[in-house]
């Protein structure tokens, strides 16, 4: 056995590790009581239409994955009358794999989170450890069965193919429905919260989470399905991206003479990080007077050190380039960093969020402003960091592919950046984690709420959640920051795909060495790349713009229609499924212009200007797709946060001028940070594959 | 005399010709009659607010000039102690020369449109014909004396010194006034507009250009200064630069072997772009029944006919490239197609304005969101537009500098690009025109109303102004194409100007051959360059902010402090000029950070990564920067037109719930549109001549 296939093997053993640590999770956090009969009820109603929301999108989704996979049969990565079927098959077979793996990890997710919610609510009342834990163990359930599901995947496609090219198939596979999740769960979120509030909130004037409004369970349906199952898919996507990018870079490079232990250490670092995050999960803990916040900090911190010392130790042992070692922990640091100047531009103990909170006195016009000024003062740290990883990855790891400017210095830096990527993505399962305890406390508090628990318990409830929003705000910008570094992998991987593909052929067009900005046809992709991330963010937010249209129209029908309801009477119930059902049909049909925009479009440029243009348009995506998604979500972070404040009695305290204002700022928010923000990760990546998978068609098919 | 000298005079001839007519024209303005003493009152206050702050602007910028040219005299283009101080003292030279004829162009814009105002208040009496030819007029001045001085600046600078790196020098002067101008006048009219409207219409319900409001006065200084020689700066600069462009890679052409015939058309063409601008003034014309919107664009395709009829001959009799010909005109029929596209997202009889209205039916949050989506579909088709115009420029003129690959070719179609730009630049005189038309009729509309002519008048000059609104948005698209396609040029005069230095100096440092992405270098400067027009605009919209807030401090203070000022007691007057000098102070000082910002942060690159990194960082700058501008530009012009729209009539008319909503939109949009929007045009020229300028010691002192 070599040492690959001995790593491969390990990933394994780790891979089931975390299952069965999951397995116990889950049911430790299913054995916690739940008796309260209205929490159960509400519990039950959330559970099945997230159910709901799921089975349609699967079933959507499967129609897309269907016909896509047929085209794969057909096309990829060589029409079938040019190379036989052997390979198709197994492209086809590997994007299955992509699909179905993180469709299970998704629907492990959101088991969990809908029984850890009531068994959160219900724990509050014994104490804010115990809730705590229900809550961090069920996000914990996701991360592991995440981060599992995709390095097992990862495992079995290269053990059976051993072909880096039908892991993108693998890759392209987890990004499509990472697509529909993250995009799809995101209008659908949008929808019911915008819908709920509007209604409820500022037209009747009744609390948040009150069960007479028929879009709160939808809203509740939404934490789920956009910030479990979305969130989830997400890395699940960027973490399966980061590794194939690393796997064909890493073997197109022991191919070049004297080159050899890169890819080892890729699926080493990986094992050790998912390794780690188990052993971060097993300790965390919450005293009954500790703040929750500092407990998730801690976790992450545990994981960070104990994956530094176990890589180091590994780095020691096996005599891995000490340069991989360097560049994964500057990569992990700068996560970490991007992480924590996210923070200050959403905490509401910083001056962005106390100023938006200031600004709001002024006028709605002022709150939107301030918060689109340091959306984009916010962009700068981020993007620093991820240019400065990346240049001292590349840096660093270059000279050990040869001479400057030789292939091997070339492809060694690249090589360099995808690792980078993957130091940064190691701890990915206890990133998970700490964000799937964010919607779980949410729907803990909401369900504390209708289930009429006491003050005292949805207090608790309460510091749960806004500890869950902090650091939501925190494994957002690591989450982006970690996509970044990806996509600038698969650019690599993207021109090392091309190579070897003339390479193979014999095709008359020349190597790729490079993507020159002044050759015209790559300006010509960078101008259009770049506008394709705004133009997707677009129909997206308009997307649920419509929706929610429909939406309120629904709930006002109910409430006309449904005698009792407004008044509260005994007994009364709205139709909470009829709220969810249009979420999910609307989703669904409001993805589709957006995602066939980014596919056609990336077609039609590869046909201009051919491969060329692809490496500017990729390039144009990445930058203001990294642009536009810090800027989005950030600024989304900064108006949520700054109406809480405003609502915790500051600038005028609820029911003010400034309450109003800061209340407009969080619904524009809204799109900006769960819709639109975070799917632009997707986006990039699925741009990405497509354009690597199609590569072939783009040499020898180009106007230009 | 060669050819060149022959277009070198032909250029003076038509400079001159120029000022003549625009002399003319301000003595037909200004025999028109004005009598009315309210409107001559307030007239004057606006001509003496405005000449404030042009006074403090230009001793603020003095000083800075004053700084810069003795560091160019020291450094530039070489440190005085390695190559003497003659060239520097050309380049001295040059760079005040840019400074000063933009100010003078300024000025004169300032003084005309300023007398201009109050003539076309008066003349709406006597029918809109003369209305609009007083406005139409006055803006044309400005037109004329811009690209004028612009066009007599740059031979002047090439005859005396031959050389075109001190061309650059020019340039960079006349970019440094226009950064103050555009962001400085920018920051000023919205302190003003918004906090005029604040007060004013939000608080005390008081109609807009209410002459009790202290900050009226202020409003109608900041359309003149922002609005007039903003613009006026901008497109100076915009010019300078394409022309300065095409000459430093025209003159590099012609020392290759075989090639020449380049610059000459350069200057013909533009030559004959004035004398088309002339031509289409003198012929405007508007019917008493007919519409200004009309009569404004027919004069845009008149002058954009006799420009490709003349430079057609033009082409056939010097035998010039019939490529440069249809480069020039593909630029110029991009330039018209951007602003055309433009008019639909800004326009209230198409859909995103009616949109936009109907979404502020449901509240402002959807206002917000429904522009910002509009916004960011409206940056594809002016993307798209330069992206096609600078591929077609390029692969149409490349082979006439030989063969693929060969350095001839590559330089050739950069150089195609920035005929491009020549050619969309060409016809600027009638842009500014019909730019600075706007500020004069909407000065116009509130002297009627505040001078107290009767209501049909005041309906006369808003005919006149909605016109004015219309034609912005198109004159603003199409300025920032034209920079789009400028700074692209001025990517490739940076490598063309690094060349030049290595071989005239001998350095070691290889001959830059273009910019690969996949150095890393180059992908580090693009990753900042692209997040430096974000955090530069966010400065300048925090900047009007905070101004804001001390006027609107002031206008309270007036209101309380002034006995009878609220109630409109007879011969109770503000304090007008309080509200100018705040709004003065503060937009020169809000400017510094910004302006520093982007220099530094310029250098710092330049330091860390080299020519290399320059080269990534112009590029990222560009890309992000037109992305921004075109989606602010736009979204601000959006909402403008969405509350007018709504104030027409529609969705529940003036003081509906919508209405509402559509002003908080209003608002948003303004430092979008008017501050941030059109300073990103500067901001990245700027930091191109910055770039080029400093390459000497970015080639010699960097970190990687």
């Amino acid at each position: 056995m070599s040492l690959l296939q001995g790593f491969f093997l390990l990933c394994i053993l780790v891979a089931i590790a975390a299952f069965v640590f999951a397995a116990w999770l889950y049911l430790w956090v299913k054995r916690q009581p739940a008796v309260n009969a209205k929490i159960l009820t509400v519990g039950e109603y959330i559970r099945s239409g997230a159910n709901t929301f799921l089975r349609k999108e699967y079933l959507v989704l499967a129609r897309f994955a269907g016909v896509t996979a047929i085209l794969i049969l057909v096309f990829l990565p060589d029409p079938i009358w040019r190379a036989g079927i052997g390979d198709n098959f197994q492209m086809f077979g590997a994007y299955l794999l992509g699909t179905v793996f993180s469709a299970i990890a998704g629907k492990i997710g959101i088991q969990i989170a809908t029984i850890a919610n009531t068994r959160t609510a219900e724990a509050a009342q014994r104490g804010i450890t115990l809730s705590f834990l229900s809550a961090f163990r069920g996000g914990a359930v996701m991360g592991m069965a995440v981060v599992g599901t995709s390095l097992l995947g990862i495992i079995l496609v290269l053990w059976v193919t051993n072909n880096a090219t039908i892991l993108l198939g693998f890759s392209f596979g987890a990004s499509s429905l990472a697509l529909f999740a993250k995009a799809g769960g995101g209008i659908f979120t949008k929808t019911a919260d915008i819908s709920a509030d509007l209604v409820g909130k500022v037209e009747l004037g009744i609390p948040e989470d009150d069960p007479r409004n028929p879009a709160v369970v939808a809203d509740n349906v939404g934490d789920n399905v956009g910030d479990v199952a979305g969130m989830g898919a997400d890395l699940f996507d960027s973490n399966v991206a980061s590794m194939a990018a690393a796997t064909v870079m890493g073997l197109a490079l022991d191919k070049l003479p004297g080159i050899d232990l890169n890819v080892e250490t890729v699926f080493c670092f990986a094992a050790l990080g998912l390794l780690s995050s188990i052993i971060g999960v097993a300790l965390a803990k919450m005293p009954e007077k500790g703040s929750p916040t500092r407990a998730l900090n801690t976790s992450t911190y545990v994981t960070t050190a104990v994956f530094a010392v176990l890589t180091g130790l590994a780095t020691l042992i096996f005599q891995f380039r000490w340069q991989l070692y360097v560049t994964a922990l500057i990569g992990l640091f700068v996560g970490v960093l991007i992480g924590i100047t996210t923070d200050y531009f959403t905490d509401d103990s910083k001056s962005p969020v106390r100023k938006v909170a200031k600004a709001s006195e002024t006028g709605p016009a002022f709150t939107i402003i301030t918060g689109v000024s340091y959306g984009f003062l916010s962009v700068l740290p981020a993007m620093i960091g991820i240019a400065i990883s990346a240049l001292s990855a590349y840096l660093i790891c270059a000279p050990l592919g040869g001479a400057v400017g030789s292939a091997g210095y070339q492809s060694y830096g690249m090589f360099g950046i995808s690792m980078a990527a993957v130091g940064m993505l190691s701890i990915v399962g206890m990133i998970i984690s700490n964000d799937a305890y964010g919607p779980i406390v949410d729907n803990a508090r909401g369900l504390a709420e209708m289930g009429g628990l006491s003050e005292a318990v949805i207090e608790v409830t309460d510091k749960l959640d806004s500890a869950g929003n902090t650091v939501k705000a925190v494994t957002k910008g690591f989450a982006i920051g970690a996509a970044g570094l990806t996509v600038i992998a698969l650019l690599g991987a993207f021109m090392s795909e091309v190579n070897a593909r003339i390479v193979e052929e014999g095709l008359s067009n020349p190597l790729l060495t490079g993507f020159d900005i002044m050759d015209p046809r790559v300006f010509f992709g960078l101008l259009i790349g770049a506008a394709v991330p705004a133009v997707f963010s677009a129909l997206l937010m308009l997307g649920v713009g419509r929706n929610a249209e429909r939406m309120v129209g629904e709930i006002h029908r109910q409430f006309r229609e449904i005698p009792g309801l407004q008044e509260g009477k005994e007994g009364v119930v709205p139709e909470y499924d009829k709220c969810i059902a249009i979420a999910t049909d609307g989703a669904l049909k409001e993805l589709i212009p957006a995602g066939l925009f980014t596919i056609i479009i990336t077609i039609v440029v590869g046909l201009i200007g051919g491969v060329t243009a692809i490496g500017g348009y990729l390039t144009g995506n990445i930058v203001a797709g990294l642009l536009l998604a810090l800027f989005m979500s950030n600024a989304g972070g900064l108006w949520d946060n700054g109406k809480k404040y405003v609502e915790s009695g500051h600038n005028g305290g609820k029911g003010s001028a400034a309450h109003k204002a800061a209340v407009v700022g969080d619904t524009v928010g809204d799109p900006f940070k769960d819709t639109a923000g975070p799917s632009i990760n997707t986006q990039i990546t699925v741009v990405s594959l497509v354009a690597s998978l199609l590569s072939f068609i783009f040499l020898s098919l180009h106007l230009f």
